[in-house]
């Protein structure tokens, strides 16, 4: 059974960062718009970013500032975060103004500018106000302190209806290693394509090369598993910060007991926030974890998830609650699979058995099924039948609500 | 500027054809719901079907008496139709009735079963009420005559508002050759994934080969290129019927003026039908082109046409007549497009650039975008700026009425 963690708890601190947060007045008066993140010196930063090709100014910044782009970087030692301004589809003006703000950061803190990293989320195609950042920036970096991850996590947010936290620890051979991070994002609804930003930072060591790795194996299993309209945004980023401030070993190889916990640590961090991604899209009603199993790889798993998450039949029947399994059968058939059997493919909600041998379970009553779309979550199961690999992803229900946020956002 | 169109019109008689309906009771009392085409001998018919790995009874059954694939056929003497129940998803017992179906009209014809095509369209999961399309069978082709397209268009419907259909027809040398067809369908709301039927007829005389790759041409440029919510149906099926009554010479090769004519003519009355089926999806209040040019190959343009055509951002900012031009921006973005100069992407509404170099046009006034979001019917148009491939197809938006209808089918 999937379950979503919706409430709020304050991350745990990070030896090694603070956090601040400012009203820059970027979109709307004295809301704080501007977060920084100070980070001490000798950390590692591994970052991913959106693929999509009209990526944001401060998307091409970081680029930058991070390479080589196959492993964590050392030397960064901010980040800058403004809400309400994508500074993206700006034109050139859009990279002069993100270098702009990381040279304000610098400045503050007596670093280099390309020892910081800019973010940006909100509407797109409008000129960055600048100089406004720039006033803001000082403030932000004044009121720093350890324990502000919630002033953080709002500070980011932008058509957010809450903010998204969630911590991990474990202990280690008598030392405690803690991962925290923060995300914003609420895929059903965001005008300004739904940006996703996530945050997450911890006190371990961590060789760069291995950073890196481990950032793109957990935004795999999380940021990339939840889909909720399938657009992805101009300015979508995920930064994984290792300040080194514990006291456990150095972990420089992925074969080892505690990277196997450091690892584990991490990705339920990153699933955590993910899961609360998917239950802020306004509009959503239900929260939905569609498991496909017995694929010959990964990549066909991947294929049938994506078809029943994205088929606008199968969510607005969840939507209504109306276990209309023909939609969800009618997605498995499209989404491409060479020579399927359909009389191996099974289908299950939660864990009732719906389809079989190619049709209607012999067992199945429609109550049964009912009761289980009634439900606030529930899990479409499809096992393919013929091969051992396994996928799970998350989504939502398409509702009304969506349609009345996303048709009447500008008016 | 893309029309559509959805005034009815009588299709032309089609010498060598002839149609009846009747009532079987499928799936209500008094409604014709059965449909049978009888064809002259000497026709020759191609066929082209879902690609739905769950594709229904009756799809199984044509694609054998269909054989070989990859020609059209000679020897078929009669399509059934029935509405109100797909016979999908039904099991081994379902292919026996469509069988039993094709037997029945056989029988009355006195022909063999396998010189008939069976179609099925409507509830998914449910068994065919085979006894009752029996008795129907009898009486709808009791009463056939040429001149009842009509009739034939209306009983093919489910969740249709409206029968489709089209006609072309040209003179070559002094002959008049005709097309005519008919076609049911609504992506936007049918319960049972939307099924799209198409019938298209001509008397022309065309060798099989040539018959079947006109098909699979057609079909490309129309059926498939009309994207609702993406979702393809279990039951989807487009036949072409050659009767060879007019008397103009054989076309048995496409390196002639002739076929050059035929071939306008059969892609008209595709595109016709297939643009009538978009406009009639429910809940549908916009009918939009997107035109995509300048792509490296068509897959990319398809790629991009898609993105765009697909996104619920999009289409919900097209209901609500909000020319949001960072989601058609970001969409563009996320089509992997492999290593697309975004600033060389240009992007209009009908006449009005609206995004160059990366961003808003200069020249783009926000009232002239929503003037254009505003009409019932509108192009969206992509230069890629990048090679000599163009693409086209045509979508809807996405409205309240949608969810409307597809969330509370059965309640």
């Amino acid at each position: 059974m999937a379950v979503a963690q919706n409430e709020w708890s304050e991350p745990k601190v990070i030896a090694g960062l603070s956090l601040g947060v400012a009203a820059s007045g970027i979109k709307y008066p004295n809301r704080n718009d501007t977060s920084v993140m100070v980070i001490a010196e000798g950390a590692t930063v591994a970052g991913v970013f959106t693929k999509n090709a009209f990526a944001a100014a401060p998307i091409t910044v970081c680029r930058q500032h991070l390479a080589p782009a196959q492993s964590g970087t050392q030397g960064i030692r901010a980040l800058v975060i403004n809400s309400g301004n994508a500074n993206a589809c700006t034109g050139e003006s859009g990279v002069a103004n993100a270098l702009r703000s990381c040279q304000k950061v610098a400045e503050v803190l007596g670093v280099d500018a390309s020892q910081v990293l800019p973010f940006s989320t909100g509407v797109i195609g409008e000129p960055l106000p600048i100089e406004r950042l720039e006033q803001g920036i000082p403030k932000a970096i004044e009121n720093v302190h350890e324990d502000n991850w919630s002033a953080f996590a709002v500070a980011i947010m932008t058509t957010d209806t809450r903010p998204k936290a969630a911590s991990a620890s474990f202990e280690y051979a008598g030392h405690t290693i803690n991962v925290s991070g923060v995300a914003k994002g609420s895929g059903m609804i965001n005008p300004n394509m739904a940006t996703m930003l996530a945050y997450v930072a911890t006190d371990a060591a961590v060789a760069p090369e291995l950073l890196q790795a481990l950032l793109l194996q957990a935004t795999e299993r999380s940021f990339n598993r939840i889909t909720i309209d399938g657009d992805t945004s101009t300015n979508d980023a995920c930064v994984l910060v290792a300040t080194g401030k514990s006291t456990a070993p150095v972990i420089d190889t992925s074969d080892s007991e505690l990277y196997a916990q450091f690892e584990k640590a991490v990705v339920y961090v990153h699933e955590a926030l993910a899961k609360q991604v998917v239950q802020d899209g306004e509009g959503a009603t239900k929260f939905v974890e569609v498991k496909i199993r017995g694929g010959r790889s990964s990549r066909e798993c991947l294929n049938v998830a994506y078809a029943i998450a994205h088929s606008p039949l199968v969510k607005t029947a969840i939507s209504a609650s109306d276990p209309n399994w023909g939609r969800i059968v009618a997605a498995i058939g499209y989404a491409d699979i060479e020579a399927l059997d359909t009389h191996k493919v099974r289908v299950w909600l939660d864990d009732v058995l719906i389809v079989e041998h190619g049709g209607k379970a012999s067992s199945y009553r429609e109550q049964d099924g009912k009761a289980i779309f009634m439900q606030e979550s529930f899990a479409i199961e499809v096992d393919l039948g013929r091969g051992d690999a396994e996928e799970k992803l998350w989504t939502t229900d398409l509702s009304h609500e969506y349609i009345r946020i996303n048709a009447e956002y500008r008016s």
